[in-house]
């Protein structure tokens, strides 16, 4: 099933998509195991971000193409980090490029949304708690990495589009092709099979300490390839078995160098 | 005003001190301007964390007494990262030491409650956007520094002690005594007036990026006297014309080095 929320009108509400039209889920994703009545044609609403997270844990370094590309360390364990829910945004909303900024970048990811808190999970039962996946754009503003602490560089509004919708139907999210396109070019053409953490590892590694709620999310790191954004790109991150995620950048022109 | 939430039995509720006495306040600590109906004597209701903060953003050495301890570098602009929700407890609450740690640490702190969507705020007109201020600990595993982003060290489960309540009349948040005491015994004793970017510039900073809404929090450093709390240990912030957080550290004993 492919869960959504939606706008439509005044409106908003939570939804399952029934071929190309909206039905209602009730209260939120999790209001609901069916879907309800026709609310609307899907090319009649706005989509909004699938789930409203107030915890985004994110694995950094967590594909092996990325690490060979960037030559950084192996990892011996998942290195965690966090974004903050004022930065998601839905499928179509821009992502602004702040004043200032010399390099904002993207990362394309698989979103695990969450569907039953979770606490101390082992990865062998990870599944219960998943319920489902999504794409993700993790974007990012390198100057700010120098910061020490990343607060600004993946936290800035509009730095972490969601969506198009949740689905609910992957058996197994270690085997998806996942590409990132910017204004129609492949620019990222990995695999989830590349992950040093699995999603179960990943699930396991941040219970220990975080419990996770229904709707909270899990960035589960980007493949080799991670480039620029400039004002005026599409960007579209792509999994297979899920859909796009289709975001404009907008935003004053990097400086001048 | 002192703006609390509190639990009574099965109900949860916001509401105001008068005297010794809780008043209802509607749906949540925005939810009312004049204290309602009396719901019950304080001792008779358990407190809980006053606000449901989802962005958690903290401004890290920014007192002089911390950066003179800790022979820091002086900062040029705010060292920002974030905590994230899961963290949050409230007065009495238990602060839970993770098995395997060496080291966990209190940060005595002024908490900053929002009471208005917050962004680009100037420092000037700071004072629109809080709703109040309370006490934090910002609570860290030592240890999990290492792992170079803050998600663990600063953001496990019962990191984030907050309250006891919001207090709306404090007329200047730059000069106000604040300690720490473990056990009794004083650890940390400065006094905001030592902040080097102080409340306004710190929400100027934030919301240039970062939009903050109603029960989001900053928080905004920690003077000098940063230590250990191990389990059994009681610790307490204590800030002039706020009130006093206290919070017992329970779980396992450190490991034998």
């Amino acid at each position: 099933m492919r869960l959504v929320r939606y706008r439509k009108g005044e409106h908003t509400g939570a939804g399952a998509l029934v071929g190309e039209y909206v039905h209602d889920m009730g209260d939120g994703p999790l209001g609901r195991t069916r879907p309800g009545p026709r609310v609307a044609a899907l090319d009649e609403v706005e989509l909004l971000a699938p789930c409203d997270p107030r915890v985004i844990v994110c694995a950094g370094s967590n594909y092996a193409g990325q690490i060979a590309e960037k030559q950084r360390p192996w990892p011996t364990q998942p290195a965690l980090f966090l974004k903050a829910p004022n930065a998601v945004v839905g499928p179509g909303a821009a992502v602004i490029r702040p004043a200032g900024l010399r390099r904002l970048e993207y990362e394309g990811e698989l979103a695990v949304v969450i569907g039953r808190t979770a606490r101390e999970v082992t990865a062998a039962s990870f599944a219960d708690y998943v319920l489902g996946y999504t794409c993700a754009n993790d974007v990012t503003a390198d100057d700010w990495r120098a910061d020490g602490q990343w607060a600004r560089a993946k936290s800035a509004d509009t730095f972490c589009p969601l969506g198009p919708w949740i689905e609910t139907e992957i058996a197994d999210p270690a085997s998806l092709r996942l590409s990132t396109l910017v204004n129609g070019r492949t620019v990222q053409d990995g695999s989830t099979s590349e992950m040093v953490f699995g999603v179960g590892e990943l699930l396991a590694f941040v219970t220990r300490w975080i419990t996770l709620q229904p709707g909270d999310v899990l960035l589960t790191g980007s493949p080799a390839g991670v480039g620029p954004l400039v004002p005026g790109d599409r960007v579209e991150i792509r999994i297979e078995g899920v859909g796009t995620l289709s975001n404009p950048v907008l935003g004053p022109q990097p400086p001048e160098v």
